[in-house]
């Protein structure tokens, strides 16, 4: 299972791995209401991912690493989503990997400095997709596909 | 209960309200060792928060809200243990509240402006207690009289 973090989107999405398949399992997001507050928020994802890992009983947890912020206020708010998602998996008993977005460029596409849309053009073809998910849920399963690859 | 946040320590403290009187009932930290990564500390906060709210079952759990950094890189690891011990309020259903430093400050001591002694000597003398708990414990337990002193 792959986690793309963000307090307004957190993708998610899980592969399965046989052989040197890469199989699609599932893709989506978990959004919290616009108008929630923040600490609501965090409570909204951190169940939402308790869900999709109860629902699915994924062997690996691989999380999507911190772009550094310079703003301190952004940090601070990805840190309480990262810790959330960290502890849903904690509470499940599954292993926690991170991935920094350079890395996933790198593993999913070939070059760290890969765009967006290339990226998510690959996990499209890499996993046999007919379209392309919704964008954090694809960057979630590039952090999937990543964490396949590295093992 | 009251909780305050540190990736190195955290505190809680726990207090029980009978009418005007405010019983101190437990306190101490959570200190992950010193050796351990980042992404193990806050697994071991997660648990160690948890462990206490399933002993306790307080009512409430009343969290030091963040002293803003302009640090972005600590602001994102406090970021983490926050959503870590929001968390562990949430898989054990228990209200989560937040308090600034300076308005606990300004409940216990009558001054937002106190120094962290003075807060610590109040702590004491509201609770009955033979000496000053550790630091972060006595902080934590600063947060629930917070509470305690708003509902």
């Amino acid at each position: 299972m792959g986690v793309d973090p963000g307090s307004i989107r957190t993708g998610f999405g899980l592969i399965n791995v046989i052989s040197n398949r890469y199989i699609h399992i599932d893709n989506g997001i978990v959004a919290p209401p616009k108008d929630m507050v923040f600490k609501d928020r965090v409570a909204f994802i951190f169940k939402g991912i308790c869900e999709v890992i109860e629902e699915h009983k994924p062997d690996y947890v691989a999380i999507e690493d911190i772009f550094m912020s310079k703003n301190a206020q952004s940090a601070l708010k990805l840190g309480h989503v990262r810790g959330a998602i960290m502890s849903a998996a904690v509470i499940n008993g599954v292993p926690i990997f991170e991935y920094t977005p350079t890395r996933v460029k790198q593993s999913v596409s070939g070059s760290g400095r890969a765009q967006k849309h290339q990226v998510q053009e690959m996990v499209k073809i890499l996993l046999n997709l007919k379209e392309v998910p919704q964008e954090d849920a694809a960057d979630a399963l590039a952090v999937a596909l990543t964490h396949a690859f590295s093992v």
